[in-house]
């Protein structure tokens, strides 16, 4: 909410109000400045949730959520935004207040417009009001955490938790071994990870493929913290308690057994199940206090998802830029400056968050600045996006001529040019300047 | 395919490849002319299915479906083409090729141009390229039929279905007692309604139920091929085929017990599950053989849904319309002509269709008109959408003013001009007129 040149910033705040509700078709209407975590909770005696929700639910607003088509925890199961807005209210610039507010799962009468404002970041008119389809509260929701040897393995655990889970998986996420070490490490949020420091069997013997991958990959190693390089987060929704455990049970047997997995555990109870959420959602918390964070919000192919951590960090120690790892301190390499690399995000939507924490006190060191300027190219020739889920906005608006073509632009520009003739909606969003 | 002035009708029928299937990422990429059905034969090998489904699949091809987006028979599950098509290649008006075509299920990289394309009918440019995300094919598909004795307990089955199936719940169509009299009549069809003349002690109880219904809504009486006024189809799709049977059966013998469903059966096999989805799916093949069909494909809210069925066959009876009911032919009623009404349709998205067959061999009586012009009227006030599934085209188009505001219509013209300045991209199709 800072303005960036001479501008008015608009807060909607104000228009709080939920305006309906009706259980028998799941319609939810209400002003576009209702926060998410509010509206999750006016839902909850009617036995319906919200199909978003993400880490800022406690102060993000539904409008601003639709405007830069948010993502989240519950797009595997819930899917985009562009399914589940029936309707919006948008005031455009030139004051007419466009009625878009349709309550029905199917209407096809004429040009669907709702959609171009979904995702617009605010730049084509101000949503005031907003239908959304939302679905009944599951009646079952299960948890689990399993530990794997490598990024290979995370791969085929994919494959076999979507056969095995299918139309009950609302989850699955990936935490990387640092990821986790930090997390774990924060004393005061009491938190560990299950899979640390017990001594079955399944650990000691996934223990020492750790030692092995980690010498593949040269960059993790096991530690008491993180016995594993990476760790899925499986969760299910479903409306069968005992269907829906019996279905993970089996899951996670079958994936010891033929040593997809190294280790795993099943939450007993709803804190359990929210402990390990919060290894999951602190990441981003954690890695603030690390230093300032540059964070990257990619689209990758599943298959060289995790390659883009490895490059940075392999990218960082050639250009000598010492990585921090467990602890705090870390040395600072031959440049005298050390960075924490973090990797984690959404598999199931090959969703990569890729954060980047270096010394607050002093500008980035030339020899990172050349690293992390490689991340984007290198997404862009994976054909992946560099936006994955929260808009380009002005850090990243460089890169629209770069991923989309002319032609497309163009029509972006003719919308926006018929829209808002005078450029006074958010200006310097997304638009680069015109060449 | 027939111009309807001065046009040229264009096929897409030769660019019918398919370019790219990841079964990682159960991403598919196709030209727009393949034939519907041929891409779900071409997922069968790879466990996947097309998220939608449709009585044209045979014909119709996957470009027209998006261009009209398309509901169909898996929306309740699947959802809306809005998410699930992830990419689209669009030739414009003036030979521009806009290059739209990600195979990310994330992507905010500015405006996302592809949804103008969904539903807007060929009239903003011509789609030659699709990218979708389909789904992977259910392990367990099972198949019931009850029978209920008024739209009252539909609506109670609807909720409880809902609350018993959950995510395994992939349809819920309604059929009406003179739909199902009409298809089980073709005798060369050779299909059976399960329900009818079993001897099983529930069905007596049910069809005297049947005969009081019948008499509180004038309209609906049992015979011997439809014991019922009401039928729903329900289906699940899931990937446990012993839990999925085991929720299906609790269902049926719960509504059962609590006289919610008369009667029910559970297809054994999949020869009897495609025979109970023959009864819904031709329905419309059936009611060509009645006479010229008015077709209504409307979004009614659940509540009043059946209502509009019930409206048009009072109102045609009140002004000397006959009735025709089982059998082939119906006494003419005072105005020496018979009409067929039946109501079936999409009950999980509240979508109606309405067919009313009327004489072949001479025009519209004006008491035929004077009712058929009463129901979109009726469907707005109900704030229904006059256009659930099939678009506006030119039959339809005097409507898209009087369901949506003059801004937004303006709008819509905004973008037609800026894309297709010269009109030249399908005529006269859903935009009025300007005044």
């Amino acid at each position: 909410l800072i303005p960036t040149g001479n501008e008015v910033v608009l807060s909607l705040s104000l228009m709080n109000q939920i305006l309906s509700f009706d259980p028998l078709s799941s319609v939810l209407v209400c002003e576009a400045g209702c926060i998410l975590e509010h509206l999750s909770l006016f839902l909850r005696p009617h036995r319906h949730i919200m199909p978003l929700d993400l880490g800022a639910k406690g102060s993000c607003q539904i409008g601003g959520n639709i405007s830069t088509n948010a993502g989240g925890l519950r797009y595997l199961r819930y899917g985009s935004l562009h399914g589940t807005v029936l309707g919006l209210e948008v005031v455009l610039a030139n004051g007419e207040v466009l009625n878009l507010l349709s309550k029905l799962r199917k209407d096809n009468t004429g040009l669907d417009l709702k959609h171009i404002f979904i995702g617009a970041e605010g730049t084509l008119g101000v949503i005031t009001k907003v239908s959304m389809h939302v679905p009944p509260a599951p009646a079952a929701v299960n948890v689990a955490l399993v530990g794997l040897d490598s990024f290979e393995k995370v791969k085929r655990m994919v494959g076999r938790t979507r056969g095995g889970l299918g139309e009950i998986l609302s989850a699955m996420e990936l935490i990387d071994g640092q990821s986790m070490e930090m997390v774990v490490g924060k004393k005061e949020w009491g938190l560990r990870n299950p899979l640390a420091g017990s001594a079955a069997a399944p650990v000691a013997a996934a223990t020492a493929a750790v030692g092995a991958a980690a010498a593949a990959v040269g960059t993790e190693g096991g530690s008491a913290a993180s016995p594993y390089p990476f760790y899925m987060l499986l969760e299910t929704s479903g409306s069968n308690e005992e269907h829906d455990k019996a279905k993970l049970e089996d899951l996670l047997t079958l994936a010891l057994e033929e040593e997809i997995i190294a280790d795993g555990a099943l939450a007993q109870d709803v804190g359990q199940a929210n402990d390990i959420w919060k290894l999951r959602e602190l990441i981003p918390v954690a890695i603030e206090e690390k230093g300032r964070v540059h964070k990257f919000d990619v689209s990758v192919p599943l298959d060289r998802f995790y390659e883009l951590v490895e490059r940075a960090r392999e990218g960082l120690r050639e250009e000598g830029v010492g990585l921090a790892t467990a602890g705090a301190g870390a040395e600072g390499g031959r440049e005298g400056v050390s960075v924490k690399v973090v990797g984690y995000g959404h598999l199931g939507d090959s969703n990569l968050h890729l954060n980047v924490a270096v010394p607050r006190d002093r500008p980035d060191p030339p020899a990172v600045s050349r690293v992390l300027a490689r991340v984007l190219p290198w997404v862009m020739e994976q054909e992946g996006s560099v936006s994955a889920e929260h808009g380009l906005g002005q850090l990243k608006k460089k890169y629209l001529p770069l991923t989309k073509s002319r032609e497309v632009v163009a029509v972006m520009r003719g919308m926006k040019k018929m829209l808002d003739p005078k450029g006074i909606l958010n200006p310097g969003k997304f638009f680069p300047a015109e060449e």
